[in-house]
C-alpha cells in the first residue's frame, strides 16, 4: 500500500542473491558437518519442519508486541499442545528433549517452561529418587507427559541462591505421624524465582533441610503438592506471582511460603537419604553428590542454545551486512556493502568462527553428559567400585567442562546478540529485528543453573588444583584436562606461535592455547602454595583460566572433527579458515594480554593482520556459511534477516501489518493531551494576569 | 502481610547503616566536587526536588509493569506538564535542560521525547535558519515553548542513517510560486525513526536534497508541516508508527512519506543556504558546515546521562554488595558481604572510578559546547576572520573530543549497566531492579546521533591525520590533542611505567596513557603514509585510539580538578584513589595488549595487584562514596538499592504491591488451559482407541 518503487543501488534481494549463487560447497554437507551427523541433520530437519508448520505453536513477529499477559497465555496454550508431543516422542524423550531446543531458537520462554518441568523437576527425581518413586512420579502419575502432575522446582530461596547448601526452608520428620512438616522459617528463606509456581504447577521439588530429632542433616530434597485436582492452593502454601522480569514474560515465575506444610515420609526423595520410620535414624551415603549429575543437563542444555541462539542472530546481521550499504567510494554512485568494510568483517566473521566452534562442542558436550549419566546408573545398580569410580571421575570431568562452557558460551553469546544489533545500526532496535527479545531473554542464562563468575571460578579452580596435584603427585591426568599433562614439557622462554605463518597453524594455537593456560595455572599454583593468594584472591584469573579451557575445549574438537573430513571435501578448507578465525580472534578479543604476557605470542600486530587476512578470506561466503544453518525465515523471524535479503520491503510490511496507520485516523489515544498542551492560553491568561504590572501595582502598600 | 520475621544474619539494612556511618569524608563535600561546584550542586539539588516532588512526573516501581500503550500516554501527560515547566525557567532555557538531563535518570524516553524537539528540532533551525527564522519559529510560534509548534527531526531515512550526504528525499524549487516541493522518491527514502511523528508533532525539519533547475546542490533543511491545528495529517503527508522497540516505548517513533508536498520557499533554512527567488541562482557559502555545531549538544547530552546512569546503578550494585551474603569462612554461621569478595571489587569498583571520572568530564564538554557554540555566534555576526578561525578551531575540537566521548561512554555504560545487574544475581533479572529497563532504553545511545564505530573512527582519523600533520609540518597542535605534541619525546624504547610504584602515580599513568595513544597512532600514520594500509584497513585501531583517547580526557580532567582540592579535604585522598583505579582498572580491562605492545607496562602483573590494593583501599566506603551522589530512592527507583538498605522487604512488598496474590484466588486468565491439559483423557481415548489392537486386525486384509 505504501511501497513506491525500490531503491536506485542495487536492490539488498539481488545481492543476497548473488553472493548465494557464489557459494563454493554443498551447504547440505556443510549443515550435516554443524549437526554433526547426516541423521541428526534429517532429524534436526524434520523437526524444525514439525514445529513451524503447527498453528499452535507459531511465532511470527506479532510476537515482539505481545503484553506479558498475552505472552502467559499464549505459552499455556502452546505447553499443552507440546504436551500432545511428548505423548507421541515417548518412549523417546532425547527426541522431545531436542523438538525443546529447537523451539526455543524463537520461543526461549516456552522451552522454558517445559524445561523447568522436564529438566529440572523431574531431573530431581530422577537424580535423587529411588527407582519407584521416579517411575511412580514419572509414569504412573503421569508428570513424564505432562498429565496429571505439573512440577516446580523449589531450590532458589529469596535471600540464597548460589549457596544451596546455606538454603533455610526446613522440613521437619514427626515420628508420630510418619510425615515431614515443611516450613519457610522468615522472609529470606520464601522459595524465589520458581519457574511455574505462579500459576502453573501443581507439585514442587522443594529443597529444604532435613531435621530429625533436632538434628540439621543439611539440604535434601522433597516432592511437596501445592495445589489440589481444581488447581486451588493446598492450606498452608502461600505463593505470589514475582510479577514483570527483563525477559522471557511467558514465565510465572513465583515464590512461595510454606506454613508447617506436612506431606508423607515416603515423599522424601531417597535414593541416598533414608530416614528409618521406627527409630528415626538417618542414613546419609557418601556418594549423595551423585544427585547431582542429573541436573547438569540444564548447563549442557544451555551450551546447545548458545550454538542455536549464535546461529539465529548471526545470520540476521550478515544478510543485513550484504544488503545494506553506507557510504561508498569517491565518485561513485552505488555505496559499499556494510560487509565490505574491514571494520565491519572484524566485528561480525569472529562471532561466525564462533558460532561454528559452538556447533560441534554442544554436540559432543550433549553426548558426555549421556554417558556419563548412564555409567552412573549402571555402576550404581552393579554396585562394582571400579566401574562407580570411573563413573565418578566421568561427573567431575563433565562438572569441570559443563561449567567452563555454560559460562563462557552464554556470556559470549550475549555479547554476540549485542554486537550483530549494533551491527544492523539502528533497525536492530525494531523490536522486529529479533535482537531485543531475544537479548533480554538470553541474558538471564549467564545468571541462572549457576551463576557464570561463579561456574567459572570453579571450573578455574580445578584447573589450578589439577596443577597442583601434578606438581606434587606426578599422577598423570584423565579427561578433558589431560592437556595439563604437558606442563613439563614448557618452556617457559619459548615463545608459542612465534612468526606470522604460525598463527594459523590449528596444532600450533592448540599449543599456544594450552601453553598459556598452564603457564597462568603455575602462576596461580605458586600463589596458592607459597599462600601469598588465597583462593579468592585469584578468582579473577580462574575466570579467565575458564574461560581460555572452554575456547580451547572449543577448538579442539572443532579440529577434530575437521580431520575427519577428507581433503577432496569442498567445505573442509573454509572449515580450516573458520578453525584458525576463531582461535585468533578470541585471542585478540579476550586474552592479547595473557599470550603476550605468558609468551604465547611475541607481538600483537601478526595476530591481527592475521585476523584481517581470515576475515577477507571468508568474506565471500557469508551467505553460504550461514545458509548451511538451514534456518527458514520462522526461524529467523527477524524483518531484517529473510532468506531472499528483501529487507526494506520485508521490514516496511511487517511494521505497517502490526501498527496500522489508518486506525483513528492516525492519531493516538493521547492525541486530545498533546492537543490541549499545544493550544493551552498564554502563561498570563492561565494565572488571571496576577502578576500583571496593573495588579502588583495595586498590591504594593501604599508609602 | 506476608512477612514474617527478618533473616538471621545480620540484616542488610543494619549492615549498611554501619557502613554508612564509617564513611571517613563529609560527602556534600564530595557530592559538590561531583557536582563541578557549590552553585551546581545547590541547583541539582532543588531540581531534583522539584521533579520527585510532582505529582505528574511520578515515576515508581509500577513504571516497570506499563505496556507500550501505557508508557506512551503517561509520557504525552508527562511532556504537557513539562511544557508549563519550560514557560517558568524561561529564559534560563540552560536551567531546563538541567531539568531535562535530570528527568531522564528515571524516565529517559521523557528526556528524549522533550530533547528531539528542543535539542535536534529547534537546534537545526538555530543552527541553519537565520536570525528571524529561528525568532519566529521558537518565540513567536511558540516552539520554545512546546507551544503551538511540536517539531520533529526528519533527517534518517530507511535506507540511509549514518551517511547524511547521501539522503534521496529532495526539495524542488518551483521558480512560478516559489515554493519548494518535498517528495520521497522511493521507499528506501521514507523517513524513519523520527521520534514524535507517529502521532505528536506538527512541523519536521526535513533534511532533503535541494534541486534547483534540475541541479543537486546536496541535503539541505526545510521546516515541513505536517499537522494542521486539529492535529490531522496535512495532504500529502503519510506516517506511520514503527511500533515496538527495545526499549523507550514512550518515544513515538514514525515514518513519514511525502508525495510533492509544497511549502513556502522560506521555510528553507537559509542561514547558509539561499536561493534567489527571482534568478533561481543558488548561493552555497563555505561555511555551511558550522551548522552542525548546533546539533553536537545531543553528543555532549548524551556524555551527561552517561555519568547520570552510572551514577544510578553503581548505586544500586554497591548497596546490594553490601547487603547481601554469600557462603562464608569456614565454621562462620554468618555469610560474608558480596563485596568482600575480591572478585566482586574488581567487578564493580572500577565501574565507580569511572563514575567518577565521567562526572567532571560532563561538567567541563558541557561548559566546551556552551563556549563553542557563542564563539561561533559572535564571530559570525562580527564578520572578524581571525575569530570566525579561533571558532572553527574549537569547533573542531568539539567534533573530535564529543565523538571520542560519546561513543567511549555509552560503550562503558552499557557495560556498567549489564555487570551491575549481574553483579545483583538472578534478583538484577526482576523488573523492580531497574536494570532491564534502563539497559533496554539505554543501548540505544550507542548507535543514534552518530554509531559509535563511526563516531570513534573519526575521532581515531583526527588523532591519526594529527599525527601526520605533526611529522610533516612540525606545526604545534592546540586544543584536547595538544598532548601528541609529545611525539618528539617519545622514546619508543623507555617503558613507561616501570615499577609497581609508579603504577598509582597519576601523572605517571597520564604519561602512559599519551605514550600509547603516540605510539600507536604513529604506528597507524607510519601505515597510511607507506599506503600498506588504507583508512578502512586501520579502522579498528582508530576505535582503540579513540577509546584511549577519552579515557585519558576523562583521567587529566579528574586529575586537574583534584589538584584544586587543598591537601587537608578528607575527601580528596579518596578521589586520588578513585583516579588511580580508573587508570589502572581501565589499563587492565581494555587496553593491556596495547600498553603491554607498546612498552607503556613492562608486564601486567603489577597492574593487576595495584587494581586490587586500589580496590581494597576504596572497598569501606563504597557507601560514603555512592551516597555522596545524593539520588533519593526516587531517581533510584529500584527495589534493591533504597537508600535504608532494607533489600528483602522492600523488595517483597513492591512485588506484592504490583502483582496482588488475592485476584482470582490466585489462579491465572489461564488456568484452565493447563487444568485442561493436566485432566485430559489419555492418547487412547482422545484417538477413539483407532489404533488398538482390536481395531487393526479388523483392518487388516484377510489372506
Amino acid at each position: 500500500m505504501f511501497k513506491i518503487e525500490s531503491i536506485k543501488s542495487q536492490s539488498p534481494q539481488v545481492a543476497i542473491d548473488k553472493e548465494r549463487k557464489a557459494t563454493k560447497f554443498d551447504i547440505t554437507k556443510m549443515f550435516e558437518f554443524l549437526e554433526s551427523g547426516k541423521d541428526e541433520a534429517a532429524l534436526t530437519k524434520s523437526l524444525m519442519q514439525q514445529i513451524e508448520r503447527d498453528t499452535i505453536l507459531k511465532t511470527n513477529a506479532s510476537y515482539y508486541d505481545l503484553t506479558k499477559d498475552q505472552h502467559r497465555e499464549l505459552t499455556a496454550q502452546k505447553i499443552a499442545r507440546l504436551a500432545t508431543y511428548i505423548e507421541k516422542d515417548a518412549p523417546f524423550f532425547e527426541n522431545f528433549q531436542k523438538r525443546l531446543n529447537l523451539i526455543a531458537i524463537v520461543d526461549p520462554q516456552l522451552g522454558t517452561r517445559v524445561g523447568v518441568h522436564l529438566g529440572l523437576f523431574l531431573s530431581a527425581i530422577r537424580g535423587n529418587g529411588t527407582e519407584e518413586q521416579f517411575k511412580y512420579w514419572a509414569f504412573e502419575r503421569g508428570a513424564a507427559y505432562l498429565k496429571d502432575v505439573y512440577g516446580c522446582f523449589g531450590m532458589t530461596e529469596l535471600a540464597h541462591g548460589s549457596n544451596v547448601a546455606g538454603l533455610e526452608t526446613t522440613a521437619t520428620f514427626d515420628p508420630k505421624t510418619k510425615e515431614f512438616e515443611i516450613n519457610t522459617p522468615h522472609l529470606g528463606a520464601t522459595k524465589w524465582w520458581i519457574g511455574g509456581a505462579a500459576h502453573s504447577a501443581n507439585h514442587c521439588v522443594v529443597y529444604a533441610r532435613l531435621i530429625v530429632s533436632g538434628k540439621d542433616y543439611g539440604v535434601k530434597t522433597f516432592v511437596v503438592p501445592i495445589r489440589d485436582r481444581n488447581h486451588n492452593l493446598h492450606s498452608g502454601v502461600a505463593i505470589g506471582d514475582i510479577g514483570a522480569k527483563m525477559g522471557r514474560d511467558g514465565i510465572d515465575n513465583g515464590w512461595i511460603q510454606f506454613t508447617n506444610v506436612r506431606i508423607p515420609m515416603n515423599y522424601m526423595l531417597s535414593k541416598f537419604t533414608k530416614v528409618d520410620p521406627e527409630t528415626g535414624d538417618v542414613e546419609v551415603p557418601p556418594l549423595e553428590q551423585l544427585a547431582y549429575g542429573a541436573l547438569l543437563g540444564g548447563r549442557v542444555t544451555m551450551v546447545t542454545d548458545s550454538f542455536r541462539m549464535a546461529q539465529r542472530f548471526i545470520t540476521i546481521a550478515l544478510r543485513y551486512s550484504v544488503g545494506r550499504r553506507q557510504f561508498g567510494a569517491k565518485n561513485s554512485r552505488e555505496e559499499l556493502k556494510l560487509i565490505d568494510y574491514p571494520l565491519h568483517q572484524r566485528r561480525l566473521l569472529p562471532y561466525l568462527a564462533l558460532t561454528y566452534a559452538l556447533s560441534i562442542s554442544s554436540f559432543d558436550l550433549s553426548q558426555t553428559y549421556d554417558s556419563v549419566l548412564s555409567n552412573l546408573d549402571a555402576a550404581g545398580k552393579s554396585q562394582d567400585f571400579a566401574k562407580l569410580g570411573q563413573a565418578i571421575a566421568g561427573l567431575k570431568n563433565l562438572f569441570c567442562a559443563s561449567a567452563s562452557l555454560k559460562s563462557t558460551a552464554t556470556w559470549y553469546v550475549a555479547q554476540l546478540i549485542d554486537e550483530c544489533r549494533q551491527a544492523c545500526g539502528g533497525h536492530g532496535y525494531s523490536s522486529y529485528s529479533g535482537f531485543g527479545k531475544a537479548y533480554n531473554d538470553w541474558v538471564v542464562q549467564c545468571t541462572w543453573e549457576g551463576d557464570n563468575n561463579i561456574l567459572a571460578s570453579n571450573a578455574g579452580r580445578i584447573i589450578v588444583q589439577s596443577i597442583i596435584k601434578l606438581q606434587e603427585k606426578e599422577k598423570k591426568i584423565k579427561g578433558d584436562l589431560s592437556y595439563l599433562n604437558g606442563i613439563s614439557n614448557i618452556d617457559k622462554n619459548t615463545i608459542l606461535l612465534p612468526d606470522k605463518p604460525s598463527m594459523t597453524n590449528l596444532s600450533k594455537l592448540i599449543n599456544a592455547y594450552q601453553g598459556t593456560i598452564i603457564r597462568l595455572g603455575v602462576r596461580c599454583a605458586e600463589s596458592i602454595g607459597s599462600k601469598k593468594s588465597t583462593w579468592d584472591d585469584i578468582a579473577s584469573q580462574r575466570v579467565v583460566l575458564s574461560k581460555l579451557n572452554a575456547v580451547l575445549y572449543m577448538l579442539q574438537h572443532l579440529v577434530l572433527k575437521i580431520k575427519q573430513l577428507g581433503d577432496e571435501e569442498a567445505h573442509k578448507q573454509y572449515l580450516v579458515q573458520i578453525a584458525a578465525l576463531f582461535a585468533t580472534s578470541q585471542i585478540e578479543m579476550n586474552f592479547a594480554s595473557y599470550f603476550l604476557q605468558f609468551k604465547a605470542i611475541g607481538s600483537l600486530e601478526p595476530v591481527a593482520d592475521v585476523v584481517s587476512e581470515l576475515c577477507l578470506s571468508v568474506r565471500d561466503q557469508v551467505i553460504g556459511l550461514t545458509d548451511s544453518f538451514q534456518f527458514s525465515d520462522y526461524f529467523i523471524n527477524s524483518a531484517l534477516g529473510s532468506h531472499s535479503g528483501d529487507i526494506y520491503n520485508t521490514y516496511f510490511d511487517t511494521v505497517n501489518n502490526l501498527n496500522n496507520p489508518q486506525v483513528r485516523d492516525g492519531k493516538a489515544a493521547y492525541s486530545e493531551a498533546l492537543e490541549a498542551m499545544l493550544r493551552r492560553d498564554s502563561l498570563e491568561v492561565r494565572e488571571c494576569f496576577e502578576k500583571s504590572d496593573k495588579v502588583l501595582k495595586k498590591l504594593a502598600p501604599k508609602i
